[in-house]
């Protein structure tokens, strides 16, 4: 069950370092989950973190400096020499290890590099670190458990003994040939329940899903989905066998992908976290808010136009905010409800078939809130009967080309290689508005003349 | 490698059935994934979609129900008899035999259950179905591979031999006593590297994370996640073994509920897909707009209280839009980023310092806004100099306030036990946009006198 953080709990933490009660503070943590570890030195103070991290021993340490939030990690590795990260390096696997190198500065992380202990273990991270890091590449581990179809069950288990050390989780066991290109794969299963003397060319299955070092991480992320895989191999251009990408990955994937594509449609261009700091969430926000204040500068221009209705139809300006919202509202809805199926792949028909779609639906909620919004001008608004008319037919008009623009632009976004969830929030918003108040004033113009 | 489903091969398919060449479409899909055969049938009309799977060994078939879109399942669902869908569930596993039962009416529900071949299977899913879809209960399958703690090593790899005939993956085998509560775990790797003799009672880890069959399916996830777990084991209220959570379905936890506040935040209140009728999306759509347009009204009416400010500064409507449009894109950027921090846990700290941030940021992201928007003013729009010191020091202030709304709400509704995410979207624009513009025509009114 899981362990519960209380403000109690992280109050006596914090009194132990106060009063520098090392070995109290061991036995306290001696049982709690490294992830439950990270998640308190992320609410302590920086020293407060570093002193917890020197107190614990360095096969705890290791788990718990992959599970602390960037930051916090960052004032902890700058802390330690680079024989101290090579230790904590040397108890993690590949991929973990090498996304912590990454992490370093150029110099530091060839020093950690060269004080790394197990040679082979070096090496492997040295050979991730090529790789993007939104690559199968990036995402995969060295670490896995292979056999060659040239021997039998026999020498397969007792290989596998010895490789499983290094491995937390087997999956699958993979069957490569003399030049280690990936050729099958065996059950765990099978192995069990098969005749030790019979070869493992006989017993392999040949079928494999696998992914090559330079497919995209969502990609990887689609087909683990699809297939059902709990763990995918890697091959390189040659197709040799290099790796494997297990779900736990790809489950960070996923959140990473959702958690932007929210951050977009919110008007949020980076990763960014709530704790970020003030400067960093200003760069992910600030290029937004200017691109919504320049459509503004259009919009404001654009009334200029039609001051001229001001004189006798002064109310048509008090509903700018109600046709500009609804433009941009139905927009957003439309664009969203894109922006998911081309994410999730279940966007089928042809762009075509998806407008006129669109179209019918926007036709049929325009007129209900057309109905609605007629009566409110009439009897809430107590409007010119005229003016009423007026604003319904422009709302009808606005939705209508407001959800258009809404399905267009991301699918043609899509089309040419840009990503889709760039046409959500404040992109979508801001060009509705000013489409929205265009249309609204051309055909007031039209029908009620100024 | 993925198999690619092209126009071709589909065109091809739709040729085949439509010439009834049965024996020709069952060789060519006979290598196919199933979960690619399911997206054929997607694409496919319903009755040709009916004729891949009436052609389809019951083998491929279960799995493919699995994989289809609800509404292609529901129709072929409906095509079959209770006996023909009995067959089908006897292939799955209980989990996902209980999804699909769960999904019939209620009549259908019993007979195919009557009709299900093996008596223990149909116990476990008539006992899976008890359980509320979106908690671990509902989650998890009654497949895994347990052991008795009084077992020797032996005897426990024979157990597991005839127990992992019906589950597919082994994550993890469970220690239960005598009353089948959980104990705890044993390690497949334990298992390979101790001897026959021992008794489980001396090798098996009693430290074991779970969940009740009550837990929340978010919770679950989040559990699983966070101590990056395959598998969880999930006990009744008594602490027996009932089930086993496995990571997969986690993987479509997680995406659910990113879509979900996808969604809300682009102002779409139910679980839809593009591909969903008209009516369903007009059901999640509407009531969002609906609420806009009441906003709307609102708007109608403040504005007509500074009616008296037409006269000598019509040109403060002109930047309506503007003022409306930075309010909502502030306040959804800031409830955005509250809600994100809440669904991942990661927001610490008080609500109090939270502001405090928020206002820092706003106001620093304020001034440079203001200082664009003012040279905006004067050199673009040529405005009155005045008037560009009022729509500034307004924008200045709008920015606060919805930044403070947007941070204020989301927090406050998460208080409650209300979902945050519904803070997003329409209903932040639509309150910002009329604080907005309150705000904006108060200070013009102070500082320019209508």
């Amino acid at each position: 069950m899981e362990f519960k953080i209380s403000k109690d709990f992280i109050a006596h933490i914090e009194q132990l370092i106060s009063e520098n009660k090392e070995q109290e503070l061991n036995d306290l943590l001696q049982d709690v989950h490294f992830a439950d570890i990270a998640e308190i030195m992320d609410e302590l103070q920086s020293h407060e973190a570093s002193y917890i991290f020197n107190t614990l021993d360095s096969e705890k340490t290791a788990e718990i400096l992959l599970e602390l939030d960037d930051e916090v990690r960052e004032k902890i590795l700058k802390n330690l020499t680079a024989k101290e990260i090579a230790e904590e390096l040397d108890e993690l696997s590949t991929d973990d290890a090498a996304d912590i190198i990454a992490e370093l500065s150029k110099e530091k992380k060839e020093q950690v590099i060269s004080e790394l202990e197990d040679v082979e273990h070096a090496k492997d991270i040295v050979d991730l670190l090529r790789y993007d890091e939104d690559s199968a590449g990036g995402l995969m581990a060295k670490e896995l458990v292979k056999v060659n179809e040239n021997w039998n069950v026999l020498t397969c288990v007792k290989e596998m003994r010895a490789q499983a050390e290094n491995v937390t989780r087997v999956h699958s066991i993979y069957v490569v040939d003399d030049e280690g290109r990936l050729k099958g794969r065996l059950s765990l299963k099978d192995l069990l329940t098969t005749s030790t003397k019979t070869p493992i060319s006989e017993v392999y299955i040949p079928k494999v899903d696998y992914v090559k070092v330079d497919t995209e991480n969502v990609e990887v992320a689609r087909i683990m989905q699809k297939y059902d895989l709990e763990a995918i191999p890697v091959v390189d251009e040659l197709g040799r066998l290099v790796g494997r990408v297990t779900i736990d990955d790809i489950v960070d994937v996923i959140k990473e992908e959702a958690d932007k594509d929210y951050q977009l449609a919110a008007g949020i261009s980076q990763d960014v976290e709530a704790d970020d700091s003030i400067l960093e969430l200003t760069k992910a926000r600030l290029p937004w808010l200017v691109l919504a204040l320049f459509g503004g500068f259009i919009s404001v221009k654009v009334l200029g136009l039609f001051d001229a209705a001001m004189k006798e139809h002064a109310e048509l300006f008090f509903f700018i905010p109600l046709i500009a919202a609804m433009a941009g509202n139905v927009g957003v809805q439309s664009s969203a409800i894109v922006v998911q199926g081309i994410a999730n792949n279940t966007l089928n028909g042809s762009l075509w078939k998806r407008l006129v779609k669109e179209f019918s639906l926007s036709l049929f909620n325009g007129l209900i809130l057309g109905i609605i919004l007629f009566l409110g001008c009439y009897f809430l608004l107590s409007s010119d009967i005229k003016v009423a008319f007026t604003v319904t037919t422009a709302l009808l008009a606005v939705i209508i080309v407001a959800s258009f623009l809404g399905t267009f632009i991301p699918i043609t976004l899509d089309k040419y290689g840009i990503d889709p969830a760039l046409a959500t929030g404040p992109f979508i918003t801001t060009s509705n508005d000013i489409c929205g108040i265009l249309i609204y004033f051309f055909i007031a113009k039209a029908m009620l003349g100024f």
